[in-house]
């Protein structure tokens, strides 16, 4: 058994056993990308998910003015992928870039495919990344309608805990639907509150 | 077999043959329920997802204020359902409610779990629905972040296509994340253009 973050989000997260983890790890392949490159474009059929073994992942959608807005990060132990254009086998709305020299697990999409259907373990562990990304893509949505911004960035630190210093602001103020400005202002006010409290 | 919307979505578009499909039926229970009930009340854990067979329900999180903001509609040959909550057993951030007199079938939580795990051909059809419920989600994010209202109204139009005469026009900005007043704004305008059009 090797030491890698993916090898013990595997078997402990999935609680898939040696042979199977065996069987995804020898249909990956672990790449080293360098800080912006591009693992997904817009308009691609997505080939891969993948799991950040080092580094940092963004995706985002570009609007047609060139904006773009961030979906979600994925720092060390996340997957990322793109369910959508995966199961549909379409093109994906989306680009995926890595925005720090990452380390980067690409699982190839028909192993996905084919282990969600024949396989009981894989089939419970998809199942629940399944949930888990729609419970996520909930709150999501409702922070989007109704949140006010100070809540959406707490709740940001709390999801992405370190992130906050490895990322621009701008990254985290498209993650949030807020500009610049409006997050310089949430933050000075936290850290304002935090003084007269200390 | 009988001539329910539900029994045709069953198997048209699950492909489930008539076994399965009475199997999910004898699970399931048919209520008529009166405008304004409430199927699901944010705080409890959902103990049934919702098909509609006639009239029109509602999704929505309620923020501090008190303000609504709807996640979905569900009208006649839709599920509503509240995923999060059937599979992590936890209590729902959200309400389900009739907006119009309506007939629903309550499909028993356990049933879902439970066939989730051991009909292949459940497995599949599960598989589907949550991976375009996840498409459903993504857009909508996608939506909120960035889509011009314009764009927003006109893709609620594609999505429920008459809708827009059974909704009062203070739901359709508050599943748009508008106000009633850019909503009427959006409206007059397409309309003008439409009548310079033709």
């Amino acid at each position: 058994m090797n030491n890698f973050r993916f090898t013990h989000f595997l078997t402990s997260n999935a609680h898939l056993d040696r042979d199977l983890t065996d069987q995804i790890l020898s249909h990956c392949s672990r790449k080293e990308v360098r800080k912006g490159t591009f693992l997904l474009r817009s308009g691609e059929k997505i080939q891969h998910s993948f799991f950040v073994e080092k580094g940092l992942l963004k995706q985002y959608a570009v609007d047609k003015k060139g904006k773009e807005h961030i979906l979600q990060f994925a720092p060390e132990n996340w997957l990322m992928a793109d369910r959508e254009s995966e199961y549909f086998d379409q093109a994906s709305s989306y680009f995926i870039e890595s925005i720090e020299d990452s380390e980067i697990f690409y699982i190839n999409k028909d192993l996905i495919l084919q282990l969600a259907k024949a396989d009981e373990r894989f089939i419970a562990f998809n199942n629940f990344l399944l949930h888990r990304h729609i419970r996520s893509l909930q709150k999501r949505i409702t922070q989007l309608q109704s949140a006010p911004a100070e809540e959406r960035y707490l709740d940001f630190i709390q999801t992405y805990p370190d992130l906050t210093l490895r990322v621009p602001q701008t990254h985290i103020a498209s993650y949030l639907g807020i500009t610049p400005e409006s997050l310089s202002r949430v933050r000075k006010e936290l850290a304002d509150r935090h003084r007269s409290h200390s």
